[in-house]
């Protein structure tokens, strides 16, 4: 059986986007700072086609965040911005082709087909909620597991849906004061550290979330 | 030159308090499961003079926490509840006799005399605000450390202040939404991971903070 996961960065003060999130900033503003620490490593640049990059304790996270992912379910926002419909020839914030290289889930309101990218990945459009979309990123990863990616409120949905069996924070030591909050609104969960892993740049705490 | 430290358990989404707090609630509603992990401890229990508790890495945390402390900074709603004018009869949350056993010196807006406890824990109460509370709390440490023990408004004016040399948080993997949060309003810090220890119930960080 496959397992839902999360990972994602989040500020010592509980947001994973700073404010005001436009096309200039589509992590608002300050909110590419609690992606730093993954810039820095070789495990994000070789996913996103890029040289260089550290070795280190931030890289080997990565790289095992993403090697048993089948599938990926998004939010609209972080496919491409605000709620369409979108104009058929945007393809979203990811470039000619994404770093998930696996089938990706969009959740939006609004209908659209399929779009296939370079380097295997599909953007799939799904209206049907936060069900839908992880019952087929499901299917279609196999016995490899979902990854929720973001942003804020997808998360927050597959977590009240008690869909998320394990959620990794990349605990950043940065205060962004304002912005989309992580964890509001989500009821009383029952979460159990299982693994810790700490760096000079962020503390990774992974958590497995009851059902 | 001794440290202004601060060691707090926070739950995952950044409250160090429970809401609606009352004298029947002195850490709000649900806030006393923040320190579920303390209380098991053999740590916390001898220096509550309670006898029993786990030998564990927790209880480690605990006694370093207090070992080099030589007095500590309070806010009045952690010594007492609402701020006064008390009467003078009212001698605290914490018994006749507290577990600080060193000064104690409590933020109010009200003078009163200085209440002297037993076993060496002695009250004095600051209307100078927080730099003259941890001024006075520094020269009766002596060249041991200062603890800012809560709750979130007196740690907020000393990160505020800038005074604060080491905030450990103790992250408590519960979710209260809502309460008092301690990282609202405390302006972009220069925070760094110094030390992280886990256990099953608990992720303890130390961050180093830049003045």
């Amino acid at each position: 059986m496959n397992s839902i996961t999360c990972h994602i960065s989040i500020s010592l003060d509980g947001y994973v986007a700073g404010p005001n999130q436009s096309p200039e900033h589509p992590l608002g503003e300050g909110g590419e700072r609690l992606h730093e620490w993954a810039l820095a490593t070789e495990g994000w640049r070789s996913q996103h086609g890029v040289e260089g990059g550290e070795r280190s304790t931030d890289s080997e996270v990565i790289e095992e965040a993403v090697r048993d992912v089948g599938a990926y379910v998004m939010g609209r926002g972080m496919f491409g911005g605000a709620d369409g419909p979108w104009d058929d020839t945007w393809t979203g914030w990811w470039g000619e082709e994404p770093p998930f290289h696996a089938p990706v889930f969009v959740l939006t309101h609004h209908e659209r087909d399929p779009l296939a990218m370079r380097g295997d990945t599909t953007f799939t459009f799904v209206t049907g909620g936060i069900e839908s979309a992880v019952a087929q990123a499901r299917d279609a990863a196999g016995d490899r597991d979902v990854a929720i990616a973001g942003g804020a409120s997808t998360v927050q949905q597959a977590l009240c849906a008690r869909l998320l069996d394990e959620l990794c924070l990349h605990i950043v030591p940065v205060i962004l004061g304002a912005g989309d909050r992580l964890l509001d609104g989500v009821g009383d969960l029952h979460l159990r550290p299982v693994t810790v892993v700490d760096s000079p740049a962020v503390t990774h705490v992974t958590y497995r979330v009851g059902r």
